[in-house]
């Protein structure tokens, strides 16, 4: 089954990513989620990456806080497009980690969307659209996604604009 | 046919986009580069996005520097991947376009790579890896490129190294 | 009718930028207040803005923030004066909001405010010194508007100034 | 006569400023450009800001460096429109310009451009596109300069591009 | 009579600022305290800075937020020594008025302290500090300061210390 | 008795540190923990490290906010290794203090932890880690640490996880 | 005799802060200028503040970059008033060097100036300014040069300004 | 044997850590010094650091730019002490670089020196110190190099030296 991989640092990240998730389901798309560190648990990380690669893991999103290099570490084990989501926790509100997680050197590459929920949410957008290239229902349902965005635009300014 | 379409926002930008372009090449994977600004020429990005869409463009990677709205605005054009290579041009060194590249709102997802070189290779990186999901050939290139730049670091190291 | 029109970006925008519509009003100005969004709703945006330049908008003001293209995104479907209020939103606290308001390549300028309510009422403030240049009565309100604040500096200093 | 008063706070602005000049020349508007300090010579930027008015001057552009006072100093001087161009002079580039122009308190608009270059010549954009609403010939001229740089960005495409 | 000045740009500064003259009090150090905008009422700055100056103000001292011009405004009106608190208001927490107050150009100095209460408190040091080379007496109360603030550190300290 | 020792510049900083002591007290390592200031008590403040430095102190932990002087000045009156925690303090929310903190000139080195309780508590993990070359069952309670640590992780993650 | 005391930290920093003695130079102040660390020659810095104060020294200027400690070193030494100059020195370009120099705590103040050679001449201006008060001569030459300088600005205008 | 272990990511930091070597050879320090990535070879970098600590590695140091992420996984894989220098390149200065090193989650320290050149050095005197706390000779080297660097004050001093 191709799936995507939501992987985050911290048990505290979860409120955020799991909309993140929330956004998968909303588009049928299968996941897994699991919470597993860089630094404390770096056998886990690396055995999980294999098996979820050999299970049919497409993509993989990491969400990291601070030095979050969670995201560089899933992208050095594997060749499989890798996602991150800086996290806005600790003092530096997220710029740490997103500099942390965007400025990789060449060769690796980690897809780095908005610190926060936006990010959490675009991670999972930007997977989907990863997975609508072999799938065409998929594909539908994104740009059904975009129209009912621009609905619900005109809807929100319907109660509050001004017009002459 | 299946390729990946660069679009930079200026000709100051092509030294850095070129090796974006190299690495494309290196892995066989086709590619059309073209200049088009979200501001100056938007009828041509536009215009251009759904022909490369129509001719079979998987990926989109834009470049673009200060306030980077060229990502964003082909986000907003397709639903396919877009990634984004923040330029260091200007007096913020990149700081600016990192900001404008990455913060984007929900639903409308950039994949960001690193302010300037290392983005320009890592956005053709994270390409050929959404590519090679369908390729098996490009994912062994991928696997074996993986081991010769470990193999790379081996070399560079026995130049210098001192080991006791 | 000549008339100043705001744009802004998002629903929860419009706390900060009634701000901007309640100066306009002190002032006498006709404005138009809408909802939409460079990314969401490209469509519409550029359908409003043909609109209301014929119907005579002098200058636009757009709000959004994070990666903010919406000014950038007006800036570049008009040659009326466009003004951006950067937001105060998300993690960065505006600080990306306004780089990607201000930092406008050579030949599409957004006359950047500060980010916030400060800026919002400037905006509006910048608008009606703009529409003033082309109506004596207008002046003559923010030369007032001038003496009224410096007495209102006055009388707060009164309420707690210590002399010798 | 109607033109735009161009005021920097140092000598050393002077070549950056003169691009400014350069764009308000190529559209045949008429401007004025003096050498004034806010803190230098605070009675001579208002004496000259009294005459200039008095003279015509429609718009107001100011370009100084670090804690760049000039354009906050000319919007309390005036009710006409005021511009700022944040100079990238000192070590930290023009960040330091940049927020001392663009952080105004309520009621005190600077319309703020990008930091250095780009934004000297968009000051003379903003202004041009102010004069315009009473000038159709001016319209007309930045109508045709917006098809000549999409034109420009065809051209710049062509000798570069890559179509498949 | 010597003494010092205190100028605020705005009613909101108070609660901070009146840390500063609570400072000056404790050391008998006699003060004016105004609101007075650079912007706002720079006529009423000017003339208020001249009497005080007059009178025998020695040191002045300016609390101003965001685009702080206010020192830099009171230092091109004197040659007295100026002293700068920048305020921690608005979305920049104090960084913009930080840069708008320490970045000034040669030959118009503002004495910078710190962000906020620990500036505004500093503020009135360095002021009695430069009032005390004429003053034995209030030398003599600052050398008691310091030796109380030393014997504070060694009290907070006994509450909690842990010694083998 | 071979013990860490840590000084904290101010009595607001103690419900951060206190972290750092239970760090300490978990592993059993022994440790001194006092107030005082680089700046007002640095009498005190060298007397104590001289007298501590006689007693047995391994490793000194300097805790401190804003301008943070105190690791550096510690680290200029010994010559054993001195670890610094920069604390959140302030407007500037910690940046401040982590670059007063890491930015030592050659000669003098801080080891620098992160901004705040993620620095308090590394701070003791670094000073047993370092004890711990000495001290081999200290060695087997890191070790054991860092399963625990790796558990905890998998722990956390069996309470959320989704698995395919 | 009075006069004005300079301590850099290290040999670099004298090409800029050669500037702060010309100034006072200019002007007939009479200065000391050395070189002492705060780290790495505590004891000396120390022993040179009493002996400079006993001779005469009335205000203190140091000049340090990165971590820079100097000016809180020297503040915590004396009551005299303490200026301090942010070197641009690093790779951060100062901006370390001036939250390190102005961050003080409460009760300890620095007057910071500019980061670099702007700052290294207006600590000598601000030290002037402070002697100044009881020197009626110099106060004088303080006005003269206000004068000399807003004439300056009139010439280096007439070289390049352009009046309709 | 006891030793130092320096571990580099990339060829182009070769020439800033070298002063890393020099520094310990200078002390009599043995040491290990290769390069090796944390995403390029992950599995040597593994496989080195428990050859190393096998071999009586005491201290690793890991030099690494951008998303520096070499020193956490060195921290993740031992107990034993390790210390970080942030590189200065690419776009952001090392930055990026401090924050992806220093700011380590709870119990996985990294001891963080300066950016760059001094934190070169540092690290070194860092691991020095480290080493001497179970060397009496390398702890007298120690403190005759703070002598020696006390007396290139006051050398360097007298060379430029103005006393009255």
């Amino acid at each position: 089954m191709k799936f995507v991989s939501i992987v985050m640092g911290s048990r505290s990240d979860y409120d955020i990513v799991s909309q993140c998730a929330e956004t998968l389901k909303k588009f049928g798309v299968p996941y897994e989620l699991i919470i597993s560190s860089a630094h404390r648990s770096p056998e886990r990380t690396k055995k999980y990456m294999k098996e979820a690669e050999a299970k049919g893991a497409q993509v993989f999103i990491a969400a990291a806080g601070m030095a979050a290099h969670l995201a560089g570490a899933l992208a050095a084990s594997t060749t499989k497009p890798v996602l991150g989501i800086p996290m806005e926790s600790g003092p530096l509100r997220g710029e740490d980690a997103l500099f942390s997680t965007v400025m990789m050197p060449a060769g690796m590459p980690v897809g780095t969307l908005a610190i926060g929920k936006a990010g959490a949410v675009n991670a999972a957008y930007l997977a989907i659209q990863i997975m609508a290239l072999q799938d065409d229902e998929l594909k539908i349902k994104l740009q059904e996604d975009r129209i009912s965005k621009a609905k619900k635009v005109e809807l929100d300014s319907s109660e509050i604009e001004t017009i002459l």
